[in-house]
């Protein structure tokens, strides 16, 4: 990776940290500032694209909604097709489902079931990864579609939630980490 | 706007159209194979920056969730900013709300108190216009922040729902146009 410490900075600079947000004790990592200044947007798209240039891959998957954001730029910049990974019941044809855990319950992705051709290698592309529960779905989303995940890339990582752990089949890629809730 | 027919058929024959959904009698227009398309999601977001390129502007707003895949492909395009409008509860600070008439009931879209700042010109982008429910709503966010709507640029536009209408005030552009439901 060939990112520069002070590009990070920058990036990093442009995060906003809200406490006790969604609960007591939780810091909350607020990118709506970074995305909404142009220049910084610009750097933190071209820094992930350079962290992820040696990755072999044919479309980017993202999940809704704000994984749209990275997973969109990222496909854009690089020519390739962007997979929209959804809630259940958005899209309107036949799909593929995978579910997963969350904290209290489950949820679900659905990806169209013509999205991913046999043999196509996916790049997985969040804003965040926290407990990696999200794009582990991705993953199986695109294995049982009978593509190969070419890796996993995320702005943010909160590296103290062990998501990686979830992910350790693949090449995970991350621009800014957090070690502490409170970093 | 200086886009051939040629490109703008291109993007159209990656639109499938899906009969009876959500209803019967409906046709939905299905983007996900236009996205899923390297080439064809560059070319539509290239053509969609040719068509908004007189337009001047400072940030890109859009709505979750399928919006944010042209917001922010014509916000990292043009370095602009990007302004995500989100479903209530979604943003941890303090917000701006608007809410929109639906076929039955209302909806709300909201963005950060100080995701635009007063004077800003923002483009509104949206895959969709149909009856202009949530772009109209988005214009409002944007002036009731102290912003000005540069312009509403849509890849779809459903003619015959005359979403147009409710946007009258403003210089609105769209490249994939159906006049008729089942056109």
């Amino acid at each position: 990776m060939n990112v520069t410490e002070r590009t990070i900075q920058v990036i990093r600079n442009r995060i906003r940290a809200v406490p006790d947000h969604p609960g007591p004790g939780v810091v909350f990592r607020d990118i709506t500032p970074l995305m909404e200044d142009g220049p910084s947007l610009h750097a933190a798209v071209d820094a992930l694209a350079e962290a992820t240039k040696d990755l072999d891959y044919d479309r980017v998957i993202s999940a809704e909604a704000r994984g749209f954001v990275f997973g969109t730029a990222l496909a854009y910049r690089s020519r390739k097709g962007l997979v929209l990974a959804r809630k259940p019941g958005k899209l309107p044809r036949e799909v593929i489902s995978v579910s997963y855990e969350l904290e209290y319950g489950t949820d679900s992705l659905e990806i169209h079931a013509d999205s991913i051709p046999p043999g196509a290698r996916v790049l997985v592309a969040d804003d965040l990864l926290a407990t990696g529960g999200t794009a582990r779905a991705m993953c199986e989303l695109v294995e049982k579609s009978g593509g190969s995940v070419a890796g996993c890339a995320f702005l943010i990582e909160l590296a103290f939630l062990e998501g990686r752990k979830r992910l350790s089949d693949y090449n995970v890629v991350s621009l800014i980490n957090y070690s502490a809730p409170s970093a």
